[in-house]
C-alpha cells in the first residue's frame, strides 16, 4: 500500500566503518520475526540524538538523555519493537538497564555505554527476559537486514544512503528509520539511526541532529499523535580520511548538513509514504508568511485535518476544507482575503473566494494523483515550511481498530 | 447509528412566545428536503450570539456580527443548509444581504434586522435565487420540525426545552442545534438557537452567550475541524410575566443561567451523540489541574487522537495511547508520576506506570459499553475540565469520502 516507495537492496546502502550491525529474534511479539537490532560502534565516535517532548517519554528515552548528558562515550545502540516500555515507571527504567547491562557484558564496556531503544505497545511491561535470551545475535547481512528488524506497523523497510566526496576523501553517510502510526515528530521521529564515518565532533554533531530534524523529521504527521519514544540518532565513526570537523564555518559542515539533511528527509518521507492506511502521499507548502512557525501551524492544520484527508483519500476535491482548516489554524490576523491557494498548478481560491476561472475537472485532475502539492501563500511575509502528509483511509481505521499497536 | 439519542417529539419541546417558525424546501442540494429556517420574532426581544474564531468566517457570519454590533433590534433569523456560503468573498456577502432583504421585505423590517445562517459545502456560491424563491414559507408544526430543518449529515434532529418556575413566573426555554462532522466549537457549535421568553436586557444577555457556550458547545469534538459557521444564538423575546433581568446578581439570573447551560450542554451532547459514524460517547474529565485551560488542552489532546478514537471504536482497552496523548498536550512541566488515569471506575495509570492491580478484563468490560468515561487526574492544582467526544469509525471515513459535506 505504500506510495511510491521501494525496498533498498544491500548494495544501495553503503557500509559506514565503524559501525557493526546484528540483528536477532526475541519473539516479543510475533515468534520468529526480526525484533531486535544491536549496533556496535568503534571507540572513538561521537553520537548525538533528539528525543520525544512527549512528557510520557519512554523509560529508554529517558536512559538515552542520561547518558547522552554525561557524555558516556557509546559503545552500542539496542533496539526492540513489540514493546514500546512506555507508561512502565521505575520498572520500565529498569528493564531496559537490564538490556544494556546484557549487551554491555557481551562488548565488555559499561551499561551506559548502550544507548536502549524500544518501540511497540505502551503501558506493557518490556519482556525483558526474552530479550536478553535472544543475545547474542547474530551479524547482519547489511543495513537493509538492520531496518527490517526496527519495523512494526510498517509494510516496508526504510533506508538511505549517500557517498559524497569533500575536498577528495570519501564520506559515507547511510540511516534507517521506522514509523507508520503515532507519528507527528516533535524534535525527532518515531526511531530515526543515521551514520556517518565523517569525524565530527560531539558540540557540533548536536547541532547538527537539531538542524537535520526540524526540516525532515519534524515536519512529518500521519495522524497528530506525537509518539512517547521518538529518537533520532546521528553518528559519527570519525573513519573517514576527512579532517575532522570542529566549526560550523567549514565548507565541510555545510556539505554534511545537506547530505543529511537529504537523508533525513528520504527516511522522513517514506515514513509517510508508508504511513498506515496511506494511499497519497501530500505535500503541504506555505509560502509569504510572517514567521516559520506560522506557516508551520496552517501546514499542519492542513495535514492534520480528517476532513481535508479523508477528502484526499477520496481523490473529492472538496476544496473548501483546504480554507476552512487555514481559517483555524491560529494565525489571528491572518487577512483571507490576500490569500492564493494552489492545488499543484491549479489555481483554486483568490480575493477570499473560489478562483473565478477555477474548473472543478482541473481539481479533479490533481485530486486523482497519487502525489499532490497543496500550496498556500498568504502574501503577508516572507517565510515559508513545508510539511509532508498522507491521507485516510478505511485502512487506517482498521490498522488501528484491529491491532494493538 | 447515534449512541443514546432519540428524536424529541412537538410535545416535548414548549413554545417560546413572541416566536414563530417556518420552514422551507428550496431544493439547495436534495429536491423536497426542507433546507431552510426562517424564525419571526417579536419587537421588544433581545438577542446575543458567539460565532466562530475561523478567520475564513462564512459570509452569514460576518453579517451576523455586523448586524449584531450595530445594536440592531433583530426581528428574524433565516437559515439555510446544503451551501455554507463560505470562502465566497464579497458575492458571498451580497448575496447573504439579499436573503436577509426578501426576509425583510416580507416582514416589513430593514434587511439588518434579519440574522442570516448557511450551513453545508463550503467555497460554492450560495443559490440565492432557490433561496429567494422558496419564501414565502410554511408554518412549522413545532420546534421539532424547525429543528428537521436545519440537518446536514446529522441522522437525527436536535432539541431540548426546559419550563421553570422563577419566583412564581413560568419561563420557557426552547433550543434546537444541527452538526455532526467538522465539529471543534471555538466560540459556538455549528449552530445552535435558544428562545427563552424571560426578559433579559442586552449587555447582559451576550454575557451569558459567552457563559453558557463555554461549559457546552465549546466543549466538544467530533473531528478537531473548527467550522466556518459555528453560531450560537441566545433570543430573550420577555414574553414572561418575570420580571426583567438586567442584573447578574440577581438570583434569577443564576437560574436561567443554570438551566441554559443545561439546555445548551444536552444539545453540545446531541451533536456527539449522532458524531459522523459515532458508535461511543466519551466524556473525558480532567481534574486537579493548576488552570481550567490546561486541564481543557489534556482533554482535548485525548478527544482528538485518531490512535484513541480508533481504540474505542474496536472496544480495545489500548491504554497506552490514552498516556500518549496527555503526554504530548503540552503541559510542559507534567509530572507523570503523579498522575491518576481511570476508565469509569478502573484505575488504570499510577505512578508513571499501569496499575499493578489493573487487569485486561475490567478494561475490557468498560471498554465494550457504548458510555465511557475517561478521567486523567493530574495531582498539581484545583482546576478541572470536561470534554465530550465519540469514537472514530468506518463510517466516519465512509461518510467523508463519499460524501461532499
Amino acid at each position: 500500500m505504500a506510495v511510491n516507495l521501494s525496498v533498498k537492496t544491500a548494495d544501495q546502502l553503503a557500509p559506514v566503518a565503524g559501525v557493526d550491525l546484528f540483528v536477532a529474534e526475541a519473539g516479543i511479539k510475533t515468534p520468529g520475526r526480526k525484533d531486535v537490532l544491536v549496533v556496535h560502534l568503534d571507540k572513538g565516535n561521537t553520537v548525538a540524538g533528539v528525543f520525544t517532548l512527549n512528557r510520557f517519554c519512554a523509560a529508554p528515552v529517558q536512559l538515552c538523555k542520561e547518558y547522552l548528558a554525561n557524555n558516556a562515550q557509546i559503545r552500542a545502540l539496542v533496539v526492540n519493537t513489540g514493546n514500546a516500555n512506555a507508561g512502565t515507571g521505575e520498572q520500565g527504567r529498569e528493564r531496559a538497564r537490564a538490556v544494556c547491562a546484557s549487551v554491555a557484558a557481551e562488548l565488555g564496556c559499561e551499561p551506559h555505554q548502550v544507548l536502549p531503544f524500544s518501540t511497540g505497545v505502551i503501558l506493557e511491561p518490556l519482556p525483558v527476559d526474552k530479550i536478553i535470551a535472544a543475545l547474542p545475535k547474530r551479524r547482519a547481512s547489511s543495513w537493509a537486514e538492520a531496518a527490517e528488524a526496527i519495523m512494526t506497523t510498517d509494510t516496508l523497510p526504510k533506508a538511505a544512503s549517500r557517498v559524497l566526496d569533500i575536498d577528495g576523501h570519501k564520506v559515507t553517510l547511510t540511516g534507517i528509520a521506522k514509523g507508520s502510526g503515532m507519528i507527528h515528530p516533535n524534535m525527532a521521529t518515531m526511531l530515526g539511526f543515521v551514520a556517518t564515518d565523517a569525524p565530527i565532533i560531539r558540540p557540533l554533531l548536536e547541532q547538527l541532529v537539531k538542524e537535520v530534524a526540524d526540516p525532515s523529521f519534524n515536519s512529518i504527521t500521519v495522524d497528530g499523535d506525537t509518539s512517547t519514544n521518538d529518537s533520532f540518532i546521528l553518528i559519527s565513526t570519525g573513519k573517514s580520511t576527512l579532517p575532522l570537523v570542529d566549526s560550523a564555518s567549514q565548507p565541510a559542515y555545510a556539505q554534511l548538513k545537506a547530505a543529511l539533511t537529504d537523508i533525513a528527509t528520504e527516511l522522513a518521507q517514506a515514513i509517510i509514504r508508508d504511513g498506515e492506511g496511506a494511499t497519497k502521499f501530500i505535500t503541504v507548502k506555505v509560502e509569504g508568511g510572517r514567521s516559520v512557525a506560522e506557516c508551520k501551524a496552517v501546514a499542519y492544520a492542513i495535514a492534520k485535518s480528517p476532513l481535508v484527508k479523508t477528502a484526499f483519500f477520496a481523490s473529492d476535491p472538496n476544496l473548501g476544507r483546504l480554507l476552512c482548516a487555514i481559517g483555524y489554524a491560529g494565525v489571528n490576523d491572518l487577512d483571507v482575503d490576500r490569500l492564493e491557494l494552489y492545488l499543484d498548478d491549479v489555481l483554486v481560491a483568490v480575493d477570499g473566494g473560489r478562483n473565478p476561472a477555477y474548473k472543478e475537472e482541473d481539481g479533479q485532475r490533481v485530486m486523482n494523483q497519487a502525489e499532490i502539492t497543496v500550496r498556500a501563500v498568504l502574501n503577508r511575509g516572507a517565510a515559508s515550511a513545508t510539511v509532508w502528509t498522507c491521507d485516510f483511509s478505511y485502512d487506517y481505521v482498521k490498522i488501528n481498530a484491529d491491532y494493538r499497536s
